[in-house]
């Protein structure tokens, strides 16, 4: 590609130090193997305030956190699953974009589950990101017993879902390529 | 009835003091009128932090929240639909809570939107509740284009709109009753 | 109880001789262990047309079936995942209930999956229901790998999962009983 | 474009002969202006059957529809709000697709509701879409009050949401070509 695509790792935990967080630097490694230039925000270095708080849009956070998002081709968002849908921590970095950091970017969606699979938080995740005119690409990963879900080295132990990462990277990618043609 | 039933209002703005506030205290107002005593958690006075920062279950503001909700026998939960669902601060309530404090309990759901009423915020809730053993009552109100939706008084202009949160304030207070005998 | 609570069971495939039809038959069985009266409909025997077929409303079956449901108290849903919700043939089936049917009656709620199971069919089903007024009950059931969930004489083999669907059914019952008294 | 590409568009009523079909005949117009082929399947005139009879899938309208899916780069999808989701109809449809007929093809929503506008179907449809690997683009439409939508022509009176229309078909088509591309 002429340009590296710039891809965003937006963490559904407080602290990116977590399954959450590891599954994205998982992703984004695929992603810097694909050519993109990638970045992971940190929100227990750089905390967003709750969306509402006084002052919170000129908020120096936010405006870092608002400016990487406008600078950045696509997304990858990695939630735990509570109570049935994202997190909120998840939805309050959702909450600071809008329109123009997100209009015909392209997503990847992750979760994580203490117990079984489902997929409540992808599919919620799914309707936010249409709804800041996102194209959240049709590959998704969830990791259900998120506990025991990597090895020593924190690999994924099951390659199929391994491989399910590679593709949803792969995935957003391109299409992150295709939409920046199109904007 | 015996005992008067305890209706916990809490707000999916990060202060009261807003359109989502407003309608708990009408809603609030209500219950009081069937007898039930209520609250309104204020989260400007009492704020939560995010779940996931350092020592956040030993908060004392948590604590504090917590254990309201333990007392109370009903919820009644009043969001803005930001991007397609509820917002991150009201995610955030939602994540400190679970089944100690919610199963068997009745919870009444509002949403606020800026432009047309919609109902993914109310849905996404009501899936919520459920996966904390929750009952949310079929009577739902979403209030649409909400900057113009109160009078001077700071009451429904919609008349229709203000008997719904009658209807549901009187489903979630008889419900809590009934629930309240079966715990 | 003074008088049976009466059950309808409704099948999302388009005979019950099918896994989902197996689930209902073990949901009524409980039922009727509680002392509810039960009716599988039986959709082979008595297909109901598509919506919107000409003169559907006043087909013999769909007034058989909506009189049936007029006279039930509770309904239990058993709908195969396909695609991500619930199939075809059960939204027809919903499609011909509306509030005369279903206003402040007890639903259950449960689904099968050939792969890993997940909750989307009942998360649709659920924001169905509550459209027609009716209230799903919090206990829920998913079947995942459906193929090998049962033994040779059809029952369950995962005890914890047999007891879902013993709780499911307790709590529908008990809840019908109640709304009864509320119509 | 080299070839045209060729979009399919599919009826949530049992006839086409609805406000729903109106918006497909409007939609597959504005497909024909930017170049597309267009076929409106008719399921009054090819009836599919209820998934699950006996012999449905090699029932010849069967055969027909999957096929014509088949040599399709695209869909449009428009379906009424039943009870809070796409009808029985519609998803009967979507239940005869699949992988083969579906995956990196792009996919158009609309639905149209009696009431207020409501975006229940829409999400759902998404939902289904993601689940058989194809792209429901971000734009979609939703008609509310349908009954007084149109005018004695047959046209929406409501400009901006002709222009959402259009929006939409204009994603979905070039959407289409750019996957064609891909598979």
């Amino acid at each position: 590609m002429a340009e590296p695509v710039r891809v965003m790792g937006i963490c559904g935990t407080y602290s990116p130090d977590t399954a959450n967080g590891r599954m994205l630097e998982i992703a984004l490694g695929y992603c810097e193997e694909l050519g993109a230039e990638t970045v992971l925000w940190d929100n227990s270095l750089n905390t967003l305030p709750f969306l509402g708080e006084d002052g919170c849009w000129s908020h120096p956070v936010v405006e870092e956190y608002t400016g990487l998002a406008s600078s950045s081709d696509a997304f990858i968002l990695s939630s735990p699953e509570y109570h049935g849908t994202m997190s909120g921590v998840m939805k309050n970095h959702l909450d600071f974009l809008s329109f123009d950091q997100t209009t015909d970017k392209a997503f990847g969606l992750m979760s994580t589950l203490g117990g079984q699979s489902n997929s409540n938080t992808l599919n919620h995740m799914r309707i936010a990101v249409r709804w800041i005119h996102g194209w959240a690409v049709p590959e998704q990963v969830a990791v259900g017993n998120v506990k025991s879900a990597f090895d020593d080295d924190g690999n994924l132990m099951d390659e199929k879902l391994d491989q399910r990462v590679r593709d949803l990277v792969a995935s957003v990618v391109k299409t992150a390529e295709y939409l920046r043609g199109n904007r």
